[in-house]
């Protein structure tokens, strides 16, 4: 069947979110990362800021963050903890918005919501650690953390996100219909082969 | 770097095999399948029902050959079990064809084993169990037990084989270049994406 949705899962650094880009750019499809976060949060009223973090992670980035946490912001939306009142809209949202139009989504659980989907194309981009932290450095910037520890942080919460909220392993082959080495592989070609897959079925 | 050796692993009656094979056709590489059991076979001396079993498998098949196997055959060799044997065995054939000719190599923990040339292309094929069994049933017909009973076996006894060997769980994402789902993308298009990654390098 043809695909109409995207979904993009990635390891922090392995340049998912370009590969995506490049995609929708070559198919014409809509791109959806931050619009994605705008749009949730204009749904919600909850900061863009919150929507970044509580949407795609579990855990906080810091020990001030989550002293911060306790002291300031709602902590409870419609009986809910913010962070699962942030993943029920946002798989709302991101249901409306592959209803809508083509589309290449990245991130964000969107692999398992739109999970019986048949026109979904489901990807997993990863490299190793080598490969990232280059990136991480050349894109980022240097930090006071190292692009190493950045990376394994950011990796073991999207981790946990996933587990809690699907009860899948991330990363499994299983969960995918393709997942792709942009290390190894190359981002560019890695963007071919998803594209070509799409403009040829 | 072009790649000259394409190592492929697979669930049981994804069709890995026949991917395989096509691709090499396509590339004009080798095929090593049955070779490479014929291959361990006349390097230990070890029957080919024997290295076919134990060079990719933990556990027995069925509760008759596991009484049996204490009864006939050779129980050591070279001061180790004959499991253990085949698998230094297998890993040294498949480590001396590789570096022959240009090849697929069809399971067997080749992708491990071939781990560190960078001339290597690492690739898992898979599939839902439905998919599977009905390919299975097509092929090797039915049988007393049902296709999903001999799949899920099977699959269990290859993932403690890879566990065992290598250390590695089976079936996760970063240990492969690439992975496919073989019933949603088809065999022919899986096939011709190995081939044309090899071919544009």
């Amino acid at each position: 069947m043809k695909k109409k949705i995207i979904t993009i899962s990635r390891e922090f650094g392995s340049g998912g979110r370009t590969i995506g880009k490049m995609v929708a750019q070559r198919l014409g499809f809509r791109f959806f990362d931050k619009d994605l976060v705008r749009e949730v949060a204009a749904q919600t009223g909850i900061s863009e800021e919150v929507v970044e973090e509580e949407g795609q992670y579990v855990g906080k980035k810091n020990w001030l963050s989550y002293l911060m946490s306790f002291s300031g912001g709602p902590k409870v939306r419609n009986g809910m903890r913010v962070s699962d009142f942030v993943w029920v809209m946002q798989s709302k949202v991101i249901r409306e918005l592959a209803q809508k139009e083509p589309c290449v989504i990245v991130g964000r659980g969107s692999d398992y919501v739109l999970r019986d989907r048949k026109d979904c194309l489901r990807v997993y981009i990863h490299a190793s650690l080598e490969f990232r932290e280059e990136r991480v450095v050349q894109i980022y910037g240097e930090r006071e953390i190292s692009a190493e520890e950045r990376i394994l942080d950011k990796d073991r919460r999207r981790k946990l996100f996933y587990k809690k909220y699907t009860g899948r392993d991330w990363g499994l082959a299983g969960n995918y219909h393709m997942t792709l080495d942009s290390g190894e592989l190359g981002l560019e070609t890695c963007a071919g082969i998803i594209a070509g897959l799409v403009e040829e079925a």
